[in-house]
């Protein structure tokens, strides 16, 4: 791999192989042994133009367990607040000697701009480009749920039949678009959730059936259930009437909880607004597997940080 | 030592251990040694709801020294801001991997309620949360008094009979009140000087006299005056009429410094409002252990982080 | 070396010097090398008053490929914002152990006062203060050019005879006043060109020429031509009409980029207002010097660290 800029450009081998590294990373991610000396000397630096802590925190992890340098350009306060192109910001910290940029940024198609114009040696790593995917967001999902599955024996496998169900703000959700590219090419079915409102205008090209009404959706009994953190900045606008009513139609509740079975993955991207899109029970639950995958992160981006940057080993 | 919350909870004995542990790490704290490979492979997590540069600057400069990786998360523009609880940030951490979480917080008992809850496995430093306790700065000024009291036989030594006056705003200090239990484990008696509207309602259960007149309180001759930083926002409230009143009153001036034995030492936590509840000479003058203060928290936070994180060695 | 506080203070030997220590730590600025042990167990603060998230990365990646640990403490939000003395401040991160400051600064002359007052035993790097000095960045200016013009044949080299052009805000260019200083003591001559307005009102102790017309300046064949930044705050303001007449007068557009000899090195400290100052063929030209200075930046970093924290070599 030269990027990772979209799940949409992986196939099924390329998939499986990234999950198979963090499957070798989980022992340092998860602690059990301390570090690796493997990208010593490398210059990983997080370049967010968005506030992300979660995200930001487990790139940092994933490097420092590899003994890579880590070095945050905050976008706030700096010369991109000047002004300056994504261009002249990119060249300069590669000109500083990055060996790879993970990038957050509000513009869906930034981290493709910045990889696919040559403007930079660096590998790019897309750490969520406005509406547009979020893939190791994806990738950690997916190892998520192959280890719930298979638990050791992981190694290899893909997801086939396994059936998705995604809930919540498809509309304006990276997460849920890199999942969609990603479990179709495990072979796993997706089944998109929404308000009229909070779904894209055209879903035709999508590898997803897609419904507004999530009891129908329990009823169907999902392998797994994932739902969208909501935005506060959604409610009291035109997206749907209040928080109440959201919860209500599209929330997961006690009631539904006690509807799947007692090994359907619940699943949450992170943060969690409990009683809103996820009931405090729901979150707290055995089927719940939200510490898991934030674990699951890190074990993740050590994997694409040493695919990107050993240069030796190709997935 | 599994978290380390108050200083009510520690016994002489502990404490004791405590600051013979950062004798041991004083060489490397002052730059005699560079560093330890300790805690290399450990991660330590800031977890800081409040800034506070110089105790976050003291950790992260602690763990760096014992080879431990740490890592910052502002609650600021994180999750937490998005209304996250207090509960899923902590496990969070938690699953991508902190050893040890250095809290501070707005809320008195934030750090007890995330280490006495069984949320995490993490060990629980408390760097400060709202006026209740900040235990590392009354173990690092206990430190102080006992180096300048028994210099290189410090080890083992409490500080038996010594007589300490802490002056200021009593009702806000969680600085006032760790030093109040620890001291008094330690074997020192207390006097607390505050002007009335500074003083908690109720301190009936304190092991430590009070008095409202610092001149009384020079008078007795103490063998330590710490004096207390005054904020700012308490100025032109009800808490007192001005500054220059203040420092009228409750200042240590240098009349009144002129009037302290040549060996009492002059205590304050940093950052000092000079000429405020402080005299430029005062904290200037040879009584005053200020850097020795900021020096010695180093040696503390390695300490405290060490015995949290070793687990081979019991104070 | 014992501070670095300005150019103004280096004699060519001492300047060539640092050039030449620079081109050793090349190799691993320019990730050829990963990175050097030779300053493990240093602690180098950044106290950065103002902010510059290029400068204080730079620093800070040149202290990792030393294996020196780099604390950053923002004044933003600590104690300083609380009102704290730049003495207390300092006298704090050097009881904490720092082994160099690098202080940015508001204040021309603050990183000369914390050296000189003898608050602090660390060594003190100026990383820009006020409109005074920012040496660093003139160092890497003049080894960017020694580069161009020597190639690997630079060592010992000066920059006798080169002629200079520097264009723009020379009236609060702290990076003017350094290259004019230093540019003198390796033998270049300087021209600087400004509006009236953007002038100090006396200049006559400056080594250099003065001149307002770009195109006259232009006619003289410089071999170097460096454009400043134009802060947006200098816009609109009394000192010159607007952005348009600006550029139309000082800028560096195409007509005159045709006009330069294909070896005349395009210089700009960054970060860039394309099309204000500088138009977008020039920045991105073979002539242009740009990325060049920012990678030079970092082996500059290293070796004035180096210097000031080896305590083995004089340069």
């Amino acid at each position: 791999m030269r990027h990772l800029l979209s799940t949409r450009d992986l196939d099924r081998a390329t998939a499986v192989g990234i999950l198979d590294v963090a499957e070798d990373m989980a022992d340092v991610a998860h602690r059990e042994i301390k570090k690796l000396p493997t990208l010593r000397g490398k210059t990983v630096i997080n370049l967010f133009f968005e506030d992300s802590t979660r995200t930001r925190t487990s790139f940092e992890l994933a490097a420092k367990r590899l003994s890579a340098d880590l070095i945050t350009f905050s976008a706030k306060g700096s010369s991109v607040s000047k002004g300056e192109s994504l261009k002249d910001t990119a060249q300069t910290l590669a000109a500083m000697g990055a060996d790879a940029v993970v990038i957050r940024h509000s513009a869906s198609g930034a981290a493709q701009t910045l990889a696919r114009s040559g403007w930079i040696d660096a590998a790019v790593l897309n750490a969520g480009d406005g509406t547009h995917e979020h893939p190791t967001q994806a990738l950690l999902d997916a190892f998520t749920m192959r280890r719930r599955l298979h638990g050791s024996a992981s190694r290899g496998k893909d997801l086939d039949g396994l059936r998705v169900t995604i809930v919540g703000d498809i509309l304006h959700s990276r997460v849920a678009r890199s999942n969609v590219w990603l479990l179709q090419a495990l072979g796993a079915t997706v089944n998109l959730i929404a308000p009229a409102t909070l779904l894209p205008v055209d879903t035709s090209g999508w590898p997803a059936t897609i419904g507004f009404d999530l009891d129908t959706a329990i009823d169907d009994d999902p392998d797994v259930i994932m739902m969208l953190r909501i935005q506060s900045e959604r409610m009291n606008a035109a997206f749907f009437p209040n928080a109440r009513e959201y919860s209500r139609q599209w929330g997961l509740d006690d009631e539904r909880l006690a509807r799947l079975r007692p090994d359907t993955m619940v699943m949450h991207p992170g943060p969690m607004n409990r009683g809103l899109e996820i009931s405090a029970n729901a979150a707290d639950s055995a089927r719940s597997t939200v510490l898991e995958q934030v674990a699951n992160g890190v074990s993740i981006r050590m994997a694409v940080l040493y695919l990107l940057l050993s240069g030796s080993v190709k997935p």
